[in-house]
């Protein structure tokens, strides 16, 4: 670097050559604003800030225990708390809408489908079939649209089909099943407006509704439809980190949850007159750098992909970096988490930004809007304006790349399925490690990076740690994988930081202590084994050896995910508290309530290695109740 | 009363006798919590606060002008504001979707329908017809919830069988034309996620979309819906205030929006049977006491209801002390604007709390949801219940009425078709008072009662002593009516405050210089005037010498009202800034550029003196554009 680093306070994080490559950086990234935003409000972190009226805004104290209009603390917390599981079940559910969706549009056209045999198992669960595979993937696909917009008076059709018999039960019970998804969302964020609802409790109930809806859609159903556009995850070996860049082609890092956006420009990338624009340029082609969960999805299915996607790069609190190495040539967004921050670095560096959805469009980003019909003249629109910011940009811009960062030979592409079939074809194998005790437990940490709890990503790559040290496995999903393999966690070598038990299966299997299921919607991956191995075992989810962890949840959506968890009736860590610690209701009825109504709990704690106690605890007690 | 007051520092009210009653109960009202939540935050009331996600609370200062993400103040204030937008709009397709679902459920039972001039003319505007009344308000029904249900990306049918075609037409151009209206309200909760949408102008046109769809679907159909199922408003005399409530009777006070929800109840509340059930208990039978906007309904459909209905109390932040005089003995509730705070005055004097739909369930009330099949069961359980709460409490709570509270003539049931009707069946005789300047202007003083810009309805009544003081016309709709009511200013001896001009006029016609259209949906029909106005010169709405002031606007859904006020291209009064002040981009496009985009602007003024000048100068400007 020439120029002087803009300031060297930056956050830590778990991944040190990141950390010092950032902390040299010439412009602001977040992790910069971590301290200038160091001053937190005690009102905001606990939940008791109300600014919903012109009232307001109001805040819970000692000496003003409720609101002008009356709200308490409890329905301040709660209605708050609401309002954000509310918008990120919204978010997800846009993912599995446009998923959907596009699943469908491409059956219209008798477009290709990668993964057949997701298609069949769709189908059979659905109870739908179709003269040939398009007309099959068009009725998955209409039954997943159908149920989206039911209203919300009316109950999803596939949530009993698709959801494990004694939770479907349980939810019954609870009157929890949600109508239709996207009036469940519309009906969430009306409830909690000014003077509308104020029993915190039916509020709270309505959390674990939304939980379910976005588990068993946004977190399950995606993945699935995906995996019949995109292609079935395979077991391979992957590179990580900002070694994947190569500076010689023209690179495109994406941002986002909706893959099945990228389908048409990504074989356009590859093909020759394409390449050969490139070629004009002086590059040797197109390549997509991963970022964000899009570009964990691309790893997971990277079998499919591996001409055009280097590798992943990066999580959502890496993608600074990755744009200040200067040899990203533009931005392809399409969703969250797409930091506003990029913004600055990439007028910085000249990167052209095109968003291809509009609820994720970016300030001085171009806006393609993706339309299916219009895909192909659009991936023409976007190659060509790429090509130009290259031509335009290299020759000024100066490279300061990290080639040693990452590692080399990640253990990628696992799923339910993928992973089913390492095992040889069923759960027994894992069923009779967990029983004998060589894997003490399972523990799935999942969700977002974060720059809070310790810094980036170091709460989560701690608790890892501390996990596999005590023989407990570890599956991820979502930004806290990218973070967790920058680290090296994911390597077969990582097996020496296990536990005695633990290491031995892994080096017995060749595989590290931590799995990596790819992006947070993936979340439904590990959803999918944890039912399949109750089944196997014959009991419900609860039950089972195996806790979450979002421990460095950052975004709304992270917590409907953790409501599916607390419908799933299943222990669910976090580092931080999700602004309900002003509520003695909110924090009775998630931490324990919680436990007597579907088993489910939340345990909040900052520190690595209490919260692996508490959680090994846990395990500990369901291994007692099972006899294990 | 034998107790002492809970304490005296109350808030001010426009309404005098009304605030030294509050000032003297004894227990703590709303107007008790003004002055325990005086110190505000100003993170908040500029909108730069973020707590979107677990980074956060981030907060704007000089030293901190982005977020941890790199949010700017301009992103933190519009996507607070698209959020505050989407959740109102929310609120008001709520409403319309249950009355929609009440007319087509009743259709299907062949049940009665009061309005059958209201439906001929949504016919004739939805192009639907029917072999006989019933079909044809099914298919009326049925065109509103289909456009409620389409995806954001398909436009919705009746946006342009019911705009002023030169509104469509700008809308059109400028994009903003919505989609399914849940589908608007879901993206616009989800674009402003965290690391979504980062465009603070593409988040300002999805605002005024949003109110578009506000105003179509929840300001105007609502009120055309219930038209044809709960009868036209006619023009009439009704008293106000707390004088309408009568002892003798078992007292039910509602509050909400859903009047369609009372339809069965309220015709079996006067059937001898369950009066002959009141009457074994010591009561004359059952009354309905009016509060908030469903309250402004039923005076506003009085003449159809002159059995059941007491009148209109007063407005949402009357509603405490309506429950206060001790009269009352249940409340029913079906949605805002519902105050937590009545919780705690129901409990002290031991009144039923049911809520009839659970999006506004109170804590410690019961849920009698309402569903059009079950309503027959529930109308009587929830008789029974009110009964028994009569009997229990009659006998132990003393009364505290104030018999002199409010007026007894207040012009009632005026619409845009009863105020066409009064004045001769066309608007010319309007038009050629405002043009021989009799009438300078036109002020819809609209929304919500507030408990601040000066206290209760203080700046709202101050504001339109102003204007009619200044000879410009006003009418009302929403809780700003009951203020307005309740102080006096729609009795026809109101004429004293006007300007010569106005008054002469008011004297002529034998009416108040205000106009009460009745609750905050019949903004929708303040629309139709302006419409059938701009019609009638010959000109875009616009060009009217016609201004809207929201002075005392409190809730989301006023914010969406006054989306769809900007989107008509109307200069739009607040008297507190809706939390944008600290964007300047907010400010600035909503403020200013807003003109070249709609036509419409934003004036902030808390000053109800400086307010009317500038209203005033506005309407004298449009007058000089139109040569009058």
């Amino acid at each position: 670097m020439n120029e002087s680093c803009y300031g060297c306070s930056t956050c830590a994080s778990a991944d040190k050559p990141l950390e010092g490559f950032i902390a040299k950086l010439p412009m602001e990234t977040s992790h910069h604003r971590v301290e200038s935003q160091e001053t937190k409000c005690g009102f905001g972190l606990q939940g008791v800030c109300c600014r919903l009226c012109a009232n307001g805004p109001c805040r819970i104290t000692p000496e003003s225990p409720r609101g002008i209009c009356g709200a308490t603390a409890d329905v301040m917390v709660t209605r708050n708390l609401l309002r954000a599981v509310a918008a990120g079940s919204g978010c997800y559910i846009h993912v599995v809408e446009n998923t959907a969706l596009n699943l469908k549009n491409t059956a219209l056209e008798k477009g290709k489908l990668k993964g057949l045999g997701t298609l069949e198992r769709l189908c059979k669960t659905f109870g739908v079939s179709g003269k040939d595979d398009h007309e099959k993937a068009l009725n998955v696909a209409n039954a997943v649209l159908e149920d989206l917009y039911k209203p919300e008076y009316v109950k999803m059709d596939l949530v009993e089909k698709m959801a494990y018999p004694p939770r479907f039960k349980v939810w019954k019970e609870l009157g929890i099943l949600p109508g239709g998804a996207k009036s469940e969302v519309f009906k969430g964020v009306v409830k909690c407006s000014t003077n509308l609802n104020s029993d915190p409790v039916n509020m709270l109930l309505d959390c674990l509704r939304l939980g379910i809806s976005t588990g068993i859609y946004g977190l399950t159903l995606t993945n699935l439809l995906n995996d019949v556009l995109l292609g079935e995850p395979e077991i391979r070996m992957a590179p990580v980190g900002l070694r994947v860049i190569d500076p010689d082609y023209i690179n495109i890092m994406i941002t986002g949850h909706q893959h099945t956006m990228f389908v048409h420009l990504q074989e356009r990338l590859i093909a020759p007159d394409v390449v050969a624009k490139a070629k004009a340029v002086g590059a040797k082609g197109f390549k997509l750098v991963g970022c964000t969960c899009v570009g964990q999805d691309l790893q997971l299915r990277g079998a499919h992909y591996t001409e055009i996607f280097d590798g992943h790069a990066g999580n959502n609190y890496t993608s600074e970096a990755i744009l200040a190495t200067g040899a990203i040539d533009a931005v392809l967004s399409e969703f969250n988490c797409t930091l506003p921050g990029i913004e600055t670095v990439c007028d910085t560096l000249s990167i052209k930004q095109i968003c291809i959805d509009d609820v994720a469009k970016k300030a001085n980003a171009e806006l393609k809007q993706f339309v299916f019909a219009e895909r192909g003249k659009h991936s023409e629109e976007i190659i060509d304006a790429i090509i130009a910011s290259y031509k335009e940009r290299r020759p000024k811009v100066k490279l300061n790349l990290l080639p040693e960062h990452g590692y080399e030979n990640n253990l990628t592409g696992v799923s339910e399925v993928s992973l089913k079939k390492f095992l040889g074809g069923n759960w027994k194998p894992l069923v009779d490690l967990i029983v004998s005790g060589d894997i003490k437990g399972v523990a799935g940490v999942v969700g977002c990076s974060s720059l809070v709890a310790g810094g980036h990503d170091v709460l989560t790559v701690a608790l890892v740690k501390e996990l596999i040290a005590r023989d407990i496995i570890v599956l991820t999903a979502g930004c806290s994988s990218g973070g967790i393999e920058n680290c090296g966690l994911m390597v077969p070598e990582a097996a020496e930081l296990a536990g005695p038990k633990l290491k031995a299966v892994c080096k017995k299997l060749g595989i590290p202590p931590v799995l990596n299921f790819g992006p947070c919607l993936a979340i439904g991956r590990l959803e999918i084994v944890a039912t399949e191995l109750a089944e196997t075992i014959g009991i419900d989810i609860p039950q089972l050896p195996l806790v979450l962890s979002a421990a460095q949840w950052l975004e709304e959506q992270a917590l409907a995910d953790g409501c599916f968890g607390l419908a799933l009736g299943l222990p669910l860590h976090l580092g931080l508290p999700p602004f309900i610690t002003g509520s003695k209701v909110a924090t009775q009825v998630l931490t324990e309530d919680m436990k007597s109504l579907t088993g489910g709990q939340v345990i909040i704690n900052a520190d690595a290695k209490e919260s692996a106690d508490l959680l090994e605890k846990i395990i500990q007690e369901k291994r007692r109740a099972l006899k294990i």
